[in-house]
C-alpha cells in the first residue's frame, strides 16, 4: 500500500532538493492515528505542530491549509498513519534562516496497518538503549527533523519480539522511549520525566497528564533513572500511535499484571 | 543563478518526501569550493563522505557514482559550491534503519560567488554564540543532516559584518564556529579543540592538522575555553570555503597584525 504524499496541498509533487527540511533537518512533524478515516486528535496534533514550529520561528501556513489538505484525501482514509511535516522551505544556500522563505507543508498518508496493533496486549516487551540522549535545551520537547539519535537507539535492536527501548541521558536519567514518552505508577503517583533538557514532549503525553490530574491523580514530571523504573509498580508508554500501553518486560523484570494501566488508558482515550 | 541538482544522476529529479534524509535527517554531506571549474579537495571530500556514512551504517553508492555525476556538469562548473549528500534513502515509516535501502545520492552546484569571498583580508570580525552545543559522542565528527543547532546559532545575528560566531557546549569549552572549525596559534603551537563529544571534524580542519604537523609545527587538540580562545596570538577558522582565515576582532579583543595566518594558509592551500 504506497502512501499518498501531498507537498503544499499538491498529490504526488515531489521536494525541492533545496528544501532546508533535507538540507539541515529544518522542521517539525508530527504523526497521528487513523482510525475509520479521521485522524485521531487532530486539534490538539495541530496546536503542537504550531508550538514547535514558532519555537523554530518558522512561518505558519494559513489555518485553513492543514484542513484543506486533509479535505483533499476525503473518502480515500480508512486506517494507518498520517504525518504531518513543515519544513521552513526552499531557500539559498547557508545556515541563517531567511526571513522571506515560505514553508513547505507536507502532508503523508500511509493505510498501512499498524504493526503496534498486534503487539501483545498482556503489555510490552522493553529493553534500555545504550545511546544516551544529548542534551539540548533550546530543542527539547520540540518534534523536530533532527532525529538521529532515535535512529541509532532503534537499530540497537531488531527483534520483532523487542517492542520498545528506553533512552537515558548522559547522566543516567530515564527520558523517553525510543519513539514513545514514559509513565511509571509508583506510590499512588503517576510521574514522568521532565523533558527541559533533551525528549519529545508527545501530545498524548500532555493529554494524558491533564485528564489524570482532572481526574484526581497525583501527577510529576521529575528526573528518573533506571532504579526508579525498575522499581515501579508499573510502567506504561505513551505516543499517537500506541495511545497508551504497560510494559510487561524490562531488563529481566516481569511485570504481570495491570495496575492503573486500564483506568488511565480509559481516562486518555476517552 | 540556480543551482543544478542531481538525484541519483537524475538532473532536476525531485526528491520522493518519504526519504529518510527528510524524514529524520538520516543522511551525512559536504561542502565543496569550486574554482575555475573544479571542485577542491575532491579525494579527500569523497572519503570523508565515506567514512561519515560508514559511522552511520549506511551503504555507500558505486565508487564511480560520484565521479559520473561530476561528469554530468562538464563544462558547466565555473565558480561557487558543490554539495554532496547521501542520505539513507526511501524506506517505510518508523526509524529503524532499513537494511534493505537504497541511499540517495543529491549533487547540488550552486554557481553564485561565495559571500565570504568579500569578507575583509584583513581578518574576520566574529562574535560568541549563547547557543551552547549539546554533547553527543555517537555523532561527534560527523557532519550529518541534523544541524538545527547550527541555525539556530546562526539566527543570533544578521549583521553582514560578523562573519562567524563561536560554538561552546555545556561545560564553556569552545568547539568550533558555526560554520567553520577554529585553530589557535598560542606558545608555539597549533591548537584546535578536541571534537570527540560535539562538532564536526571537517575535511580543511584535518589537512591543516596533517600538514602542519608535516612542517614541523608543534599541533594539539585539546579542551579550550573562552579565555583560552581570547588570550590567542593568533586566532584562525577554517573550512572548504573560505579556506584559512584569521580573526581581526572577538568580543571586544582585536588582533591587528598576522601572526602564523600567512605561513599556515600557504601550508593549506599548497
Amino acid at each position: 500500500m504506497t502512501p499518498i504524499c501531498l507537498v503544499n496541498g499538491l498529490e504526488g509533487a515531489a521536494l525541492d532538493p533545496l528544501d532546508r527540511g533535507l538540507q539541515y533537518g529544518d522542521g517539525v512533524f508530527r504523526t497521528l492515528r487513523v482510525d475509520n478515516g479521521k485522524p485521531r486528535w487532530w486539534d490538539e496534533q495541530l496546536a503542537k505542530l504550531a508550538t514547535d514550529a514558532s519555537h523554530l520561528a518558522m512561518a505558519w501556513p494559513e489555518a485553513s491549509a492543514w484542513r484543506a489538505d486533509l479535505a483533499n484525501l476525503a473518502g480515500r482514509l480508512s486506517g494507518g498513519v498520517l504525518k504531518l511535516l513543515l519544513t521552513r522551505g526552499s531557500a539559498a544556500r547557508g545556515y541563517h534562516p531567511p526571513k522571506a522563505a515560505s514553508p513547505t507543508r507536507i502532508l503523508i498518508y500511509d493505510p498501512t496497518p499498524l504493526m503496534s496493533d498486534a503487539w501483545p496486549s498482556a503489555g510490552l516487551n522493553v529493553r534500555i538503549c545504550d545511546l544516551r540522549l544529548g542534551a539540548q535545551p533550546r530543542l527539547a520537547g520540540i518534534k523536530h527533523l533532527n532525529r538521529l539519535e532515535n535512529v541509532m537507539a532503534r537499530a540497537e535492536w531488531s527483534d520483532p519480539d523487542t517492542h520498545e527501548g528506553l533512552l537515558r541521558d548522559e547522566a543516567g536519567r530515564v527520558i523517553s522511549g525510543v519513539m514513545s514518552n514514559v509513565f511509571l505508577w509508583q506510590g499512588g503517583c503517576l510521574r514522568t520525566p521532565r523533558l527541559d533538557r533533551c525528549g519529545v514532549a508527545g501530545v498524548t503525553r500532555a493529554r494524558l497528564l491533564a485528564r489524570a490530574a482532572t481526574a484526581g491523580y497525583r501527577v510529576e514530571q521529575c528526573e528518573l533513572d533506571r532504579d526508579d523504573v525498575l522499581a515501579a509498580e508499573e510502567i506504561m508508554l505513551t505516543n499517537s500511535l500506541i495511545g497508551l500501553r504497560r510494559v510487561a518486560c524490562l531488563a529481566e523484570r516481569t511485570w504481570p499484571e495491570p495496575v492503573v494501566s486500564p483506568r488511565l488508558k480509559f481516562l486518555l482515550d476517552a
